[in-house]
């Protein structure tokens, strides 16, 4: 397929160029302010990063928010390619709905919120938990035989995560916020190396890693998977297609909330490799996305390092995780926060009356 | 000299070993809660020495507090070792007092306190701005020629950084802080790498670096200046001999501070190369003392890797600073603070009805 859907055409449609002239204005104020040139490196790169994105030149306090999507995975179902079974992510889902998981304590410390959206689980959850409920079918289907999921159920899980993105927007429309994408799925790390193997085309050996856990025989498993799967859908496919085939409902919907986001000049935050898969595939539909990402962190899981390479995206920290719940991405909020307060609080040489380097002379 | 001053002494005796209890304890707490064990990589490692550092398993919600010691350098004054006049260093000291620095803006963005201590800038300052006023001496001597400070003043340094921390931690004696020690010296990157040079044993070329600017003939005569100094000096002298004479006011404060966090079972969290040449004094004056270290990032200054592969620390973030003034600490405090946050509140496996990996069975 060569069209997308209308509905992602329409949100595709909202999205602006990266604004080169608020981000080169943002390096030149970086230039004055009472510090060394260039002494704060990638927390400079940010901060401009940050400017050319919202069109702010110095960005204005903004928000942050943390987005959970949950789905499940018939080729988890099908296959042993995760070291937890199944039901574990209803149980995870439940976990956060209780405030128990990572995620819960990493937003409350950051001072992020924080909503978690079942698109995709592969059983029926107590409609009553805090939860936002937007399940568009019971788990995928195993693509190794066949689509992950129907053309209509993709676009679908797009519209959810849109949505769900809109809506926290429209929150404080005054204020921009930065947002981190993130999810729970229980093998869905390989459908994330199947589609970053599919959409950077490189081998399933590079892109595999263990997961959540599983041991060498599960790795194999995983790479024998992907290779079923990427065999039955040839090459050429568009990024759109790939996601239908190779997807999940939860990396569909983080695709539709990155068009959400973009097209409302938001920082898009990336986890880890689901997260960064659904990056990957975002900016396939349409390369302007690319320039709105933001690597939260660098995963030890082996595909994330290629998939960064080809999103030429840094990682804003580099700890040692691969649990995903946006976990990683999250951590790298009080960063962006404290790249922007520089930009927007610091004095420069002249306001300060500090002498300036060149000179030697006090600038009055 | 052999022994400590009694002043230091006495400090010395505060300090208690690091709690290998504690640390089993958050170890133990780590592998049971609802995440694979070790995704959450280093976050875990800094829950546990958190945990160790503090004596409490679950280390409970801490403050976090910077420190600035200001200071000039005879060095400096001797010699064109900086890419800024000396006079910068009231004109920043003044420029914190306003708020208008990189840590003013920092501290703010992640909820850090902030106190600014003039230990030695070599000019009289308004005795009204917001900073505490401890000045042992206006600058150092030129340790080229003369040891830097006198045992006096090496004491009297050590103890207003000393009683600047227990100040600051007696505000709260029912909390933990975790402080963030940084400095403002022109030319104090000269004295931290002679520092580092005599108590690494490397040489002068391998811990020179650009420092705020210098171009390659400001290197070149920081690495003469050094080995002027490291001549003067001869080889053998004890870490609180080397900080006299090779030192700065600024650097014997933070060693004080140091000895009084660690007497106190407080992380401290270091920021660049001035920062960490204190830490490897303290750690040779107490080796105790290297336990309750936490390296808040990695400085692109070429000794810091050095000084923390001494220190046997793995810094926190790593995002191309060179800045000093505290900047790259305080950014790690939000990522220390998410971890000690992860091991109090994230729910275990049993507790949460997740199912456990091993089994495959829900745990009850």
């Amino acid at each position: 397929m060569t069209h997308l859907p209308e509905i992602i055409a329409q949100a595709a449609s909202r999205i602006s160029a990266f604004d080169e002239v608020a981000a080169k204005s943002a390096e030149d104020r970086q230039n004055q302010l009472t510090k060394p040139a260039g002494s704060l490196g990638e927390l400079e790169s940010l901060s401009i990063q940050l400017a050319g994105i919202t069109g702010q030149a110095i960005p204005k306090v903004f928000k942050t928010h943390v987005l959970v999507f949950a789905g499940d995975h018939g080729v988890a179902a099908a296959h042993a390619v995760s070291a937890f079974p199944q039901e574990v992510t209803a149980q995870m889902v439940y976990n956060f709905a209780r405030g128990g998981a990572v995620i819960n304590a990493i937003t409350a410390s950051v001072g992020a919120g924080l909503t978690v959206i079942d698109v995709g689980v592969a059983s029926d959850l107590d409609a009553a938990i805090p939860v936002l409920h937007k399940k568009v079918g019971y788990g995928t289907k195993d693509w190794t035989v066949q689509p992950a999921m129907t053309v209509d159920e993709t676009v679908s899980a797009f519209d959810a995560g849109y949505t769900t993105a809109m809506d926290v927007i429209n929150t404080a429309p005054e204020h921009k916020f930065v947002v981190v994408l993130g999810e729970m799925g229980i093998g869905n790390t390989t459908s994330a190396s199947a589609l970053t193997a599919a959409l950077l085309g490189v081998e399933p050996e590079d892109v595999v890693g263990r997961g959540t856990g599983v041991d060498y025989a599960g790795l194999q498993r995983k790479v024998a998977v992907i290779k079923l799967g990427l065999t039955r859908v040839g090459r050429g496919l568009d990024a759109f297609s790939l996601l239908q085939e190779l997807g999940g409902f939860e990396i569909a919907a983080m695709v539709g909330a990155m068009f959400a986001l973009a097209g409302s000049r938001c920082p898009i935050v990336l986890d880890g490799v689901i997260s960064t898969a659904a990056g990957l595939v975002a900016a396939g539909m349409d390369p302007k996305i690319g320039r709105y990402f933001i690597a939260g962190h660098q995963s030890t899981e082996a595909a994330h390092r290629l998939q960064l390479e080809g999103l030429r995206l840094k990682p804003v920290v580099s700890l040692g995780l691969r649990l995903g719940e946006a976990s990683g991405g999250a951590l790298a909020l009080p960063i962006l926060q404290a790249a922007a307060a520089v930009l927007r609080n610091v004095a420069t040489f002249a306001e300060a009356g500090v002498s300036d380097k060149e000179t030697g002379e006090q600038v009055e």
